[in-house]
């Protein structure tokens, strides 16, 4: 997936090919659910058609962003293919115009919202894997490249992000990278087409998210109160 | 303008001559604008001298720095020239000195600030076509340049983006560096100076930045309630 | 310190084996403090255990990060290093199990964190230098590694950095940067080991922060109303 431009010193993916198409696919589908859900943060917050498509690209692409920053494929893939520009600015335009048909559908974005997380932590996994970072770190990228325009989206936006508010969002995106990341790590006995574990770990994160929100499962808080 | 240490791996420059030698003057002349105004609002929120110099420097070179991460020139500029730290240091010490008068100059720091939004977004553009990124992210990362600054600033200080609240200001810096991307870009028949595009794309971009002051112009905002 | 895939491109450090091992050992003890304040945050702020992990990890990790991004070591040594990931890891979980016992512990962690910002900044600057940075900015990237992480904890937490709010805290920091840089810049008419310039300026940095701590010396406030 990568262009030339992005990585002089990408390793050899010959043998990943298969990889780097699942993950463009991935990217953008996740890319314009994030940006809608940004894009409806900046409108009730009220902020103007600027802060809306900030919001948007943020929540897009942020994850990404910091994912390939830390992982040093810079310029970061957002800043080199122009599909990766063009779809939070759809998505943004798109929210701030009909912001209240996009209101209404709460139920409808956070089922797509918990699709993104999944395609998102995969993704960032598996790329992550792809330039030679270590199991556990690139489990992490994976969480982070799903939970990190999120919380960047929170804070432009004035607000303790919401993720560390009890809901279970961050953790299906952990299982998820985790499963794709053990999946294509060679320690199975047999090796999985690439595919099929993105598929699979993807459903984790999904299926896990979707049942925390149908079953209200929340993340663990401190107990008794907290001395200051 | 690129130090040996900067970019071990730069494209070489040779026939970009110019264009080093405008950037270094246009970066510099910004920043201090820029650290200015930063520094001045720490000194609105009763910080202490260092939170003032951290909002002075990371106003001045917060957009540049976050440029050259995202488009691989590490360090960056702000990190090898020492210019780059002096000179948002000494704005800094003179805003906390002298808030008073800075403070009463509202109208002169308004029209200085717009010169300096002019200038970081042809500077950033330039910048980052120097290094081989695309149109379409290149006009993207001046105005990330010119705004980027201004929107930690803002962060750091407990306070949503201003930029993010009805008045013009990223555009204009989208349009300038806008004019600075396509008058560099071999698309135009003819091949004009890097100097004279540099001049024109900042008068393009101050001229509209001024004028959406003087005139009151305003981002769209979001119409109707956003359902909560 | 750093593995081969953290810095294919590292200067050939056999002469400075001591600083690598002298990094190590300070940067794993100064993590391990860091994020014990960085989780202590999240549970006074009430978030949910996956909060207070990203606080912890944030605080411990963050000020590295951002300096090994800067000076473009990338992937950074926290994604490098297992161990990195897994000390701030069981000391978020012990805040956040043990939080009444860590919140009575006030003095303790005021001293405890006073050693991590001492050995942060020594670890930091000696970082940048190892890896060519000028010693005016290495010295910036010293203070940055011991406060960066705690500016990041505390935008997340949605309240303005208590390092801008007047205690002496970054002053410390930037003080054993210097005498770190200075004495390995080769400058001084002898050449003092590097473990010896460490401990003398980790020194610096202790006994400032906890006089200031004990004679509640405090960062100049600017003087008089800002006008607004």
């Amino acid at each position: 997936m990568t262009a030339p431009l992005a990585a002089p010193d990408a390793p050899v993916t010959g043998t990943f090919l298969d990889v780097g198409t699942t993950l463009l696919v991935l990217d953008l589908l996740g890319i314009v659910v994030f940006a809608a859900s940004g894009g409806l943060v900046g409108v009730r917050k009220e902020l103007d058609l600027f802060g809306v498509l900030v919001l948007a690209g943020v929540t897009g692409l942020g994850g990404g962003l910091l994912r390939d920053v830390l992982i040093g494929v810079v310029p970061p893939a957002a800043l080199v293919d122009w599909r990766y520009l063009l779809a939070p600015a759809v998505a943004g335009v798109a929210v701030f115009a009909f912001h209240p048909t996009f209101g209404r559908m709460e139920k409808v974005i956070t089922v797509l919202d918990a699709a993104g997380l999944a395609l998102f932590c995969v993704a960032g996994a598996l790329k992550a894997m792809d330039y030679g970072v270590g199991p556990l770190p690139a489990a992490l990228m994976g969480m982070t490249t799903a939970v990190g325009g999120g919380m960047m989206r929170d804070v432009l936006a004035g607000r303790v992000p919401v993720v560390f508010r009890g809901e279970l969002y961050a953790t299906p995106a952990l299982g998820g990278a985790a499963v794709a990341v053990v999946g294509t790590s060679g320690w199975l006995p047999f090796d999985p087409p690439v595919v099929v574990v993105s598929i699979l770990a993807a459903l984790v994160a999904l299926v896990w998210r979707l049942l925390a929100v149908w079953r209200n499962w929340q993340a663990p808080l401190p107990k008794g109160p907290a001395s200051v």
